[in-house]
């Protein structure tokens, strides 16, 4: 058998998420389907870096397959892509060893946020970047909250109540605010995210940047350990998994 | 009554084009639905400067409606927004003299059609550009060919064979050919386009961008009047209603 790792971007509009759940669109329905057109109807199933929820973009996701097929490297990359639908794009393919696997080889794992601070949300931006409205948020602010942020720590309080996983402490290595135009980003680095993490994370800075919360707030929430304590989570739309590390 | 002029864009992805049609979701059904809403469910009628196809979109499409109602002139833009589903958005409104005619007084448009040059299109793209793929056009023979099309011609190779008008003499006063990196652009302004025009033109430069036919053919199967010599008219996706100009 060879082992591929496929890098996929998606975008997550008209999914249902990432993970197959009966009856629903996913992308990995759609990419275990394409996998098991190239291997006449024997099923392969692929293994992601992680799930995404529904909405969720991505450009970057990782994923592999174990098949007993030899194509050239980028013939798998092609085939796949004639057969996949138009949302979800192969970005490149490669053979790795054996041991390499999605989940629990990845070591790291970067998340876009993205808000939109044009006057009239463009129609071509409402599944892409979340719509500030009439908030004026300040950057300066929630980049000093971001800082309270970075570094490892039990992120117990921004994560979904639902989170299984027992141990929540992550190292977040990255965290930063960017303008361009009219475009607003949060860029997050870490070594992994709990669920709902950068979502929770993101309604939280905004929360900051609009005069709601201090960053002196955030630091105060974050030890507290208590997932009432920080605001909404940003929505769906705004977030991109950016790309997912492993060690070389 | 008074007159109000819109200035509207949409994402045409969803929709079955501008014109209202029986049983289909079109963005004339959508902003006329929109109107009778504020209006106590008395009918409203919008015209347009002009219909578009389906999948086409528009930054700057203009319309004009009369109403017994004398809102704030924004106070139309934001009510109509928030009855608009999020794929039309009303970019500014306006009081106009009742003598302004969103379709009749339009002296001008312009309409940009846009290619990706991407190795693999990005799932964030497909509905917005269209992909070159293999085909590596070169921009300074488009232009090349783009020369012969500017000015006041008889276009009748340049558009569908169902137009009904029968005076198919227009003026083009510009058309450029751009690049900004991975995208290919060609802006279009003239005082009126008949149907298929922007996407017949396209499709033709394109042709001779890749080599099928040089920039001589053009001129050749312009000044033939014969539809069936121009190529293949280029898909819907690529091409954005800009702009529309009317006296002052």
């Amino acid at each position: 058998m060879n082992r591929v790792k496929a890098v996929v971007s998606y975008d997550g509009t008209n999914f249902a998420g990432y993970q197959s759940q009966p009856g629903l669109r996913t992308v990995q329905l759609e990419i275990d389907k394409a996998l098991r057109k190239i291997h006449k109807e024997i099923p392969v199933h692929s293994v992601a870096s992680g799930r995404t929820d529904a909405g969720v973009h991505a450009f970057g996701q990782v994923i592999h397959f174990d098949t007993p097929l030899s194509l050239p490297t980028d013939r798998w990359k092609m085939a796949l892509n004639v057969l996949l639908p138009t949302d979800i794009r192969i970005v490149s393919t490669a053979y790795v060893d054996e041991d390499f696997h999605a989940r629990y080889g990845a070591i790291g794992k970067t998340y876009k946020y993205v808000w939109t601070r044009s006057k009239v949300q463009s129609p071509f931006e409402r599944n892409y970047a979340v719509h500030l409205g009439k908030w004026n948020p300040d950057v300066e602010i929630m980049q000093a909250a971001a800082t309270h942020l970075i570094g490892t720590h039990d992120f117990t309080s921004f994560c979904s109540s639902k989170t299984a996983t027992t141990n929540k402490v992550r190292t977040v290595k990255r965290l930063v605010l960017e303008e361009e135009g009219d475009l607003l980003t949060m860029t997050i680095e870490g070594n992994g995210f709990l669920y709902n993490m950068v979502r929770t994370i993101a309604g939280m800075l905004l929360a900051v940047g609009i005069g709601w919360n201090t960053p002196a707030d955030v630091k105060r929430i974050l030890e507290s350990c208590d997932r009432n304590n920080a605001g909404k989570t940003a929505p769906a739309h705004g977030l991109y998994l950016e790309s997912v590390d492993y060690e070389d």
